[in-house]
């Protein structure tokens, strides 16, 4: 077992997988597949060029319903003198699509003529009169749809490595194609290992984790064009890991063996590959997900060559990372075609990110357009951050050799959504509050995204006074005054007309574990030096409030245990004290519900949002305002335990 | 029947469709499906915003392989200074994931401790040794994952609405869900109608037309997150049309009836409808796509509502576009989640547009950026040119009420293309040749699409001039000097550097049915009353080497019956000649090779590529010069009959 992983520059990485993957005549379509054209070819991959086998249409066809003639017998026809043309023998009626007759080169359409004494025909129709009356002459094959009008046998229509489209696969068909060749779809295992792993469904006791790696990674594989077994959950057993990666080698193109890529004392992976062919690569410099291995398996009996093998490391932001660095580059060349290409959008970051100079770094993003401006905003960059990769816009890739980049710097985000969704964004930064979740869920329906950043109330003011917030959420007490947010709106924006609007009236107080086991009741009892507090950031609403009220009481922060810790949401903080982690924290009602914990309600505090004026009446804002009318919203937020909702809409000031 | 649709503006016509089905409470989330949480749920919609059940991580977890220990005991530890800590009692070892001991509240990553005595314990390893040596304090905390350091329960995670991504999957199971709540897919009936239509596969007969219209819009529906049942063809018979419908409404959400909508003889869409409920719509101001019926069908026995059905135009552009402009939207509606949203891009119009007043008209364009301009180039707007929606990057509407639009014109683009697909386009506009279709299959393979538009050699000139082109092909033969295109260029583009590449000669002569029934041996031939020539359009290379060798025999282009009947291509005058539209024209050998035509050779000419100074060295085209390197190109150019390579890729002239 090697402790130290050490680590290649990325693109040193995959052109060693390149290298070893040309060595076995693998870096290329790696098979051609004769499909049946139908709506299942949907996606699919033309393998070979589309040349039109017939023309379409394949004869000359009415382009209209109504009258086949020789354009010659119409010349002199004029509104002022008629002619009139024998049903028959001069003319016949066809339907859109109906084939020229030898002798016709011209269709009148049906509404262009007159019939001419159907009354002698009692039984005629306007399809089957005596004769017809024209008032215009007619130029040769107007209103014909000339044979080989759309495509013309032989003709180029569509290129080898082309994502078929609907259209596209209407336009095969009508060129007289009833089979097509595409590529085969490959094929990939994805071998799931650790003792510590639960199936998901599966209630995960202390110590075990929910496996859902493998789906993460069977899903990407589905969305680039492959196909997938997931293997069932191998425990950190070398025999057992080994027997399963010779398994998948016998029918599948590539391995995904996920997790044990890193060199820890139950990390199987490399020696299971090294015993089954080569380790190429142990150790990428890329995070997230650097504890990557890159293998070659050996050709297993039958097979005409090496397998290729990717260590994927546990942490599911790496996992998705390496599936995006690694896997789909390689899904695209052996389907013959382009990765997807990420749209690019310029943005300016909002706050400094500093990075390890020998790493690529993916930076994830939440990326919004306030004012004039496109910012990115960085999330969590744990590994073990799902959810940031779920909120992210897009990655910011600070390449290796660079130590960071400050606050304001322009970057190229990759985005993972549309430019679209990018304007609909609506950037709030501030304190946290529940509602905002919930304000969030019902936007959905109103086509606006909500996309938070929790820095605390102070935060959120300093962020509307650089123009990097289209509102911020504050309950910043004023000591002095003994109101909210007006005084430090008065300080940190001197310059900029806001409106300030009540959103919520809550309980702050003292959450414990059920039962109050330390019997605490006020802030004095938090001197204890045998307890644990966990504190909010610097900034934080709730953070003043506890700073104001322990000055009131004459208390010395110094001498509460665990003040220097900081969580930066109630429900963080919720979770500390869920866990064990702290004895108790300040915080509101519904986050200690949440985590099923006990409140000791101590004070009530206004929540406001803080909207600038230029943003108040803008129609990305309006359907936020509709959502705070919304009875169902009010419904939802009065069901949270400490709110009060009589202030909610309300506005407190519009300062200019 | 009646024969004029009274076409209604297209936002009248959605608008009544969404007040029917609002009356049929149809307009909404159609249905919640509980699903089983796996990677067949990619790309399914929630109907149930996601809470976290669970907090992940649940517990305390090491962020690290290392020992775990109480950050207390750690203080006072120092480079100089080490502090040795006995493994059991006061530290013990953790791997990634483990939960932390309950008296640990920190880790210390394995490469930052020295194990102690390992001597002593011969069988210990670096986990177990028997003391470990430190020479840092770590605050508390430092490697732990805490407990919802990802989510914390009852966090908002996803809101209903989203289209379920891979890492959407993997958060969903990370806070607890095993099941979740999808949409449910709306199930649409396709039932293609017409006596004309022959399924995928069966060789059509004169007046037969292959039925892929049901394969499109199956795929669309796929595409689009809805679930098609494909009908098999129903003749022209109002009886069976109308018991099919009635089968169709048993179990389907919306019935897409093909073909009939319009009012010809055989149209019985509008009649069957009306007696099976009620037509809302019969026609709709737009175009491709202006026959299209909307219409209710009456609950059926055992069902709760009335169904939806959409008389679908029979051209397959009309009917792509119907599914585009009405299905999808109401497809989205049902879904609970929003239509996609094209990209849009600004354009420059490269050519004059007409269009009908009273319509919406949706053109379709080719896109390529032109040194600093987007340009948008009209494509063919027959409602039977499929191949025209293929090639088409996006579409142009022509809102109702104008005529139409001039050349230079700024324009809005509804991309179907990604961006960057523009920008690795080459734009080529001029002379039609055959290689280039080979051209564009290779350049394919080098990350580059090549739009050709075949105005005839003067016209890729004049598209040179005006700065919308990339190169040009011509075959322009300068009467006085007897030599190709330099003249013409001179005359052209007196302003603009360009380099002249030779691309291939090629042997001109008259393309005639097999056997060459009329005998032609000549252009003095063409002079015979009885006979029907098809002729090239104006500017056309292949044009003016008729015109120059008519004008050497003295003859008179009025006295060639056919002369003024254009066509734009060699292999649509080929066809026009395999279909009895005409009997004879000039044009190159593989065209009449395609066709299955006989050749007779008159000419050699050459047909050069015109590049701009400005592009031959760039990005852009230097794939374009490898593609004439190739050799695997030079054989396939070989391989078409009556074409020379000597000269293939020589320089002509540099023009500065």
């Amino acid at each position: 077992m090697s402790i130290y992983l050490q680590d290649i520059p990325l693109n040193k990485a995959q052109s060693r997988l390149e290298a070893a993957l040309k060595d076995a005549n693998l870096w290329r379509l790696l098979d051609v597949e004769e499909i049946l054209l139908n709506e299942h070819a949907l996606g699919r991959i033309l393998a070979k060029p589309i040349w039109a086998k017939i023309s379409s249409p394949h004869y000359h066809s009415s382009a209209m319903d109504g009258f086949a003639l020789h354009a010659s017998i119409t010349e002199g026809a004029l509104q002022t003198a008629p002619l009139s043309l024998a049903y028959g023998s001069q003319t016949v009626y066809v339907d859109t699509g109906d084939p020229l007759p030898d002798w016709a080169n011209a269709v009148i359409p049906i509404e262009n003529v007159e019939p001419v004494d159907q009354s002698e025909q009692p039984d005629s129709d306007a399809r089957n009169p005596y004769a017809i009356r024209i008032r215009a002459a007619v130029p040769p094959w107007s209103h014909v749809r000339p044979m080989g009008e759309d495509m013309v046998a032989t003709q180029f229509v569509l290129p080898a490595g082309q994502t078929l489209r609907p259209v596209d696969l209407g336009a095969i068909a009508g060129c007289g194609h009833h089979v097509l060749f595409v590529a085969r779809q490959p094929r990939v295992a994805i071998i799931p290992t650790g003792s510590e792993l639960v199936p998901i469904g599966q209630p995960p006791k202390t110590g075990q984790i929910i496996e859902y790696n493998s789906m993460l990674l069977a899903a990407q594989i589905h969305a680039w064009g492959g196909k997938s077994t997931r293997f069932s959950i191998t425990p950190d057993n070398y025999e057992q890991i080994k027997a399963r990666v010779l398994e998948a080698a016998k029918d599948h193109d590539l391995i995904l063996l996920n997790a044990g890529s890193s060199a820890g004392s139950e990390d199987f992976s490399a020696d299971v590959i090294d015993s089954l062919g080569e380790v190429l690569v142990h150790g990428v410099a890329v995070r997230p997900g650097h504890p990557v291995i890159i293998g070659m398996i050996k050709a297993p009996a039958g097979a005409m060559h090496k397998i290729p093998i990717i260590g994927v490391p546990g942490y599911p932001v790496s996992a998705a990372m390496t599936g995006e660095i690694f896997v789909e580059p390689l899904l695209a060349r052996w389907l013959g075609h382009r990765a997807a290409q990420p749209l690019r959008i310029e943005a300016t970051l909002t706050r400094k990110m500093t990075s390890p100079a020998g790493d690529d770094d993916y930076v994830r993003v939440a990326v919004g357009q306030v004012g004039q401006r496109v910012l990115a905003a960085p999330l969590s960059r744990g590994s073990g951050v799902i959810s940031s990769l779920v909120r992210a816009d897009g990655i910011v890739i600070i390449p290796s050799g660079s130590q960071g980049l400050p606050a304001g710097e322009q970057v190229t985000v990759r985005l993972y959504r549309q430019p679209r969704d990018i304007k609909r964004t609506i950037f709030t930064v501030g304190s946290h509050d529940m509602t905002l979740d919930i304000i969030a869920q019902l936007l959905a329906a109103h086509d606006r995204r909500l996309a938070s950043s929790n820095v605390g109330s102070l935060g959120g003011l300093v962020a509307l006074q650089r123009g990097e917030a289209h509102l911020a959420g504050a309950h910043l007490l004023d000591p002095d005054s003994g109101k909210y947010n007006l005084a430090y709106i008065r300080q940190y924006l001197p310059e900029v007309p806001v409106r300030v609007i009540a959103l919520v009236g809550r309980e702050q107080g003292l959450l414990v574990p059920r039962g109050n086991p330390k019997n605490l009741q006020s802030l004095e009892d938090l001197a204890d030096p045998k307890l644990h507090f966990i504190n909010r950031q610097r900034g934080a609403g709730t953070r003043i409030l506890l700073d104001y009220h322990l000055d009131q009481l004459g208390m010395n922060s110094a001498n509460i245990p665990g003040y220097s810790y900081e969580e930066f949401t109630h429900l963080n903080v919720a979770a500390a004290i869920a866990s064990g982690k702290a004895d108790c924290g300040l915080g509101i009602a519904a986050a200690a519900q949440a985590l099923d914990l006990d409140f000791i309600a101590l004070f009530q505090e206004r929540y406001d949002l803080i909207v600038p004026k230029i943003y108040y009446n803008s129609d990305l804002l309006d359907p936020l305002w509709a959502v705070l009318d919304d009875p169902q919203f009010k419904t939802m937020v009065n069901n949270l335990p400490g709110y009060d909702i009589t202030v909610l809409g309300k506005t407190i000031a519009v300062l200019e």
